[in-house]
């Protein structure tokens, strides 16, 4: 039920997946009713779908610690308990973002090794498509969370872009003396002696992020989402200066038509429902967050995101790394616990 | 002596900002046969401009501590040494940031009240041009550093862009239950309870920069700094997908031909030269710092920030606002101090 056009655009968006790929089955949560109606008009989702009921649904503007207090039994909560209980592979859901991390990581805890978990998102670059963790679920974060993230990154860069070994930096200052805070120069220190299953690149500077200089960006959750967001407000922008040069006179709107078919090439480049999907990584069970914008189209690839990661085993892959790197991650809590 | 293509940029670039500010006088510090050499060819800049000699040279890859230790005599340590002893109002510099940064702060030191200095610039936005600090003059900053660098800001702004009453925000993300971290949250509430000449908005997130949400951003060097830097590196990717979109065919070429004054438009309008000029403040002193990349043009745009902060008395009404505002901001470093 959440999102701005759900159930409506959910629904849709899952008949889209379906036809991709088409041994996906689905369990919307939400009012039977309501998602019946929908589903109706889509009858192949009728044999491979089925309704877990409640009325309840969080808010958008619900703070987190309302909705972990009020909402267990919300299409939210009822989607993460589907992961919890094992009725589900994956939850995604298009509702608040707060609220969805903060259950999330409530009822399926992080796993073993992980202090926090991350929010790690696709974006377009010129070389193609990267991954940016954290994008802001921790505003704070220390080396030991750091390194945790570049594991978790490499590991979902390997199941969604199916890279072998993907390239990881750590985002970083460009005009320090000590190039950076604590945390990042202790985390490049760490990754730098680790036996990593990726190729550990060192600092990238934030221009790095539209040319994709690396295949996972890793930074704290302050940072990241600053970037992030900062990155689409200029998209956005620069966007709208382009509407306002073609519409500016009669040449120019001729050069539109002319040119209609390069710039919607470029328009598609870019849609945001093309990078859409969230993934909170480093909980028992897998979330994937939709844009509460998002149509049709853009919530069936938040479904390929969660589908690629079930597939792909991401939580085995992400759970043998951190085993096998475990003395060398562990090593500054034992020494601070010591 | 610094950029890339100096001297002969810097002493063009000081030609073009004469014709448009015929008062202002000017001291080139560098090579003076090489100097001359380049001033000849602007018979106007002779009767008003002079050279401090020196063949030293602080080098782009020089660390910032290697400069302190060994270049007071080059020409950067000489300009700003011009400025310290009155016989400049202003220094700017296309040279190392990072060394620029710290001879400025090591020679100037900083003014009563201020306890970090702050890199802040001008950026275009949908709105049209605000400012952003810190841009990475400090990567971790307390509420103290935020709540200066806000006062800071606002002078800023209404010295280069003229406003009586700009508003001010500070950048913040929008996903985590507590809204950011404690510096963030901390400076907000200062803020709130002090009787400030500019008008203080409350947080605004990373999208705000491209819409202009503000006059002026305020945020930690770390986040600033990444936050900037990938604009300018997305903006870069737009631009490049924009040139392929327009070659992909002939229709799409003829398509650019009808529209090139329309595109035209949009480039100036984004154009790094017009938002050149970077400004170190709080310190005891005026430092601008141009891009190691701009042309005679963008030089020039960095000379006209200077000219119009020393026109404004810039630094006596971040003195005069510190002073008035004093204690509000100074109430913590008390109690840290008691």
């Amino acid at each position: 039920m959440g999102g701005d056009l759900a159930p409506r655009m959910v629904v849709e968006g899952s008949a889209l997946a379906l036809r991709r790929m088409p041994d996906v089955r689905f369990l919307f949560c939400g009012d039977e009713a309501h998602v019946a109606r929908e589903m109706a008009l889509y009858p192949a989702l009728g044999p491979v779908a089925s309704i877990r009921h409640t009325t309840v649904a969080v808010k958008s503007d619900d703070r987190p610690s309302q909705a972990l207090r009020h909402s267990r039994d919300s299409s939210m909560g009822l989607a993460i308990q589907a992961v919890k209980d094992g009725a589900a592979d994956v939850a995604v859901s298009a509702g608040n973002t707060g609220a969805l991390m903060a259950m999330s990581k409530f009822m399926l805890k992080t796993m073993p090794g992980i202090e926090r978990p991350a929010l790690i998102g696709l974006l377009p670059t010129r070389r193609g498509t990267s991954a940016m963790l954290d994008l802001g679920a921790n505003v704070e974060c220390d080396e030991d969370n750091l390194v945790q993230f570049a594991i978790m990154g490499a590991a979902y860069a390997g199941a969604i872009l199916g890279l072998e070994r993907p390239t990881v930096g750590l985002l970083n200052v460009g005009v320090e003396e000590l190039k950076g805070n604590e945390s990042v120069r202790l985390a490049s220190d760490k990754l730098r002696h680790m036996d990593l299953p990726f190729e550990f690149v060192g600092f990238v500077e934030g221009d790095g992020i539209g040319l994709g200089a690396v295949d996972v960006f890793v930074c704290d959750g302050f940072s990241g989402n600053v970037a992030l967001k900062a990155s689409e407000g200029i998209a956005r922008f620069i966007a709208g200066l382009m509407g306002e040069a073609f519409r500016s006179n009669l040449l120019t709107k001729l050069g539109y038509l002319f040119a209609a078919k390069g710039m919607k090439a470029l328009q598609r480049r870019l849609d945001p429902n093309r990078y859409n999907g969230g993934v909170f990584l480093g909980l028992n069970g897998l979330v994937v967050k939709s844009h509460g914008s998002a149509n049709a189209a853009g919530f069936a690839s938040a479904i390929g995101v969660a589908v690629d990661m079930v597939r792909d085993g991401i939580l085995h892959h992400i759970a043998n790394d951190l085993e096998r790197l475990g003395a060398a991650t562990g090593t500054s809590r034992q020494a601070a616990a010591s």
